[in-house]
């Protein structure tokens, strides 16, 4: 057939590209969003009160870095298995970028405001569409014909989806509970990225 | 002859990655210029009023990061056929990235002011030269001996063409509306997107 | 020889990948210097005066991201001569990039002064230090056995030389001529860079 | 076994363009984090006082534009060795990345204040924790079996140890200096990367 001959391959190395571009980028960008008191004397203490101060903000930029490099790492997963796209999956793929980039702004809106249920529900609700934006993706791209590059264990099918599922559900905990108790939030942020840390089962097919 | 054997491929992967290095940044910087509002107090009223004045904004970002989106896609599309480049096409690709670069600040310009004719055309004129510098280094690059890598077919060209066209005109037509109904203006920025995630008939060329 | 064995390729792939990447934000970040003025009402009048405000920082914009983009391609026409780097050719390549990087810093300086000498002096430096960088880096580069990937015509040679160190004469002159003359050395930013848009000798060993 | 069947190559190369991004944007920033004083008027003397002001700035944007020239070639050069990752080497290099995007802001907290032991403190703090991650994500990479793509050299991994270590113990004794002597601190930043500049037991490995 014609169109067979003229078909294209479409190979995902460019939103790949893109997708590190972003990433780069917006990591850059949680670092700008920091801001740094000015001293006013060389005295001991204003460097400390000055290093009180930063804090909260320095945490909330450890917090989203690490959870932008976790992400990250998903979406560099995905990639290992998808190798081909098409129009869809790209625009899905630019709607997780999206909520990507929104990243720093929630985390500068979290840090700059005291503790609350609104940015807590802010912050949650980014995370969490930046994890379904990805599953979407992942999803539409396994189950498209063509577009794997290799045999999806179904264990690795399996345990993704929870990866990628787990943290909008614990995020939306996290929002309720900052109705009564943002502080306890707060420690649910800090803690949803060890999660990812810690070994899984996915390390074995890791080398 | 001497300079047959000096010839240069100039292959365009290293055009590709900077433009891919410029969309990545252009997406994430749309992000920055939305100025999330500073929460007097908890409460949720505060919070619903800080939402209402952000949504303009937000909306604003939607479409200007889906708008970019396409582009970046038509951008990638381009080169499945064209491989080679020249002085002439790297200076049409960089022409193009100008118009790119100055996305995010037609964006913040539309959102920062009031609804009206003056930003809608610059945000209008903004993205029609980026379709029109596009098409233009598009038309130079298949029409020139030895650049493309594969076979266009003709219906591939036509409907290129239409698609690269059709915005300018839209968007002409939206900076006119303007002058009466500004909000209709709006409704085509937000509408013309649309006709890009509808199917075409490239899909079928696609895997 | 134990060395011998041992040597490592370090093809210059990630330089090109880094200086991509640095173009990229630098030509992203111009834009963002540019400051559109705020709209105090909907008249046509309030419009036009705004963008005779912004006009030479938009002109100042178009001009430095041309030059960008002609560095851009000089930057990326070397590596199709030279494939291999070692730690000094690389640290040339850093100088070259922190000139780079300077550029949008410039421009705006250049922009929001009044016209006169040290604003003009300013700039032509930065991009005349631009140019000799990259060509100290050239220079080096094709006089290091093993670096070349091919054969590099006697022309070529002189011809780029030529294209790397006309700028900066030119720019000298500018800042000379900017004691007595600002606006003739505005003519002469503007006018350089359709020097290297014009055909040139090197275009017969390109697509 | 089955998962020897699926086991993932997980190569290097997204982990390191990934890596470039950052340093690019990185690289970009600390050029903008400088701010060019407005010129009063056109006289020569409000130039000269001008550039006096901007002179310490300048100062420290080139040591740390050059300080991360250098560590980009670090993190380049662990790259000609190790050729994949898993979870926990990517998890190490996100940190690393970490200390890299921290870098334009202390960098800017130097520039922006007196003199004294905090910002030395912070800036000299900040580029040991850069070397000391990247130092850690070698170590992991290099030991761990079936990551290494050629064989290491017993001399390279000694030299390569001391070249990661002996920054962050030359920065320790800058900042205990600072306490007395805040203008020596400067002259060790000034002079550390020179050794990086010299030539060293690595280089004859390289073309």
């Amino acid at each position: 057939m014609e169109e067979q001959k003229h078909k294209l391959q479409l190979r995902s190395i460019r939103l790949e590209a893109l997708g590190d571009g972003i990433f780069a980028v917006a990591m850059t960008i949680l670092a700008i969003e920091l801001k740094w008191p000015h001293l006013e004397d060389t005295s001991y203490k204003t460097f400390v009160t000055a290093f009180h101060e930063i804090l909260p903000s320095l945490l909330c930029y450890v917090i989203s870095f690490i959870v932008l490099g976790i992400m990250w790492f998903g979406h560099r997963m995905i990639f290992e298995y998808i190798g081909k796209t098409n129009r869809h999956f790209i625009y899905l793929g630019i709607l997780f970028y999206m909520m990507v980039c929104l990243v720093p702004l929630s985390t500068r809106f979290l840090a700059e405001n005291d503790l609350q249920w609104g940015t807590i529900f802010v912050y949650g609700l980014n995370l969490s569409l930046c994890n379904l934006t990805l599953y979407f993706q992942w999803s539409y791209g396994i189950n498209r014909a063509g577009f794997l590059e290799r045999e999806l264990p179904p264990e690795v099918k399996k345990e993704a989806r929870f990866l990628f599922l787990i943290s909008p559900v614990v995020y939306t905990i996290a929002i309720v509970l900052s109705l009564w108790f943002p502080v306890a939030s707060i420690v649910i942020f800090v803690a949803t990225p060890l999660l990812y840390l810690i070994p899984n089962k996915l390390d074995k097919y890791l080398p």
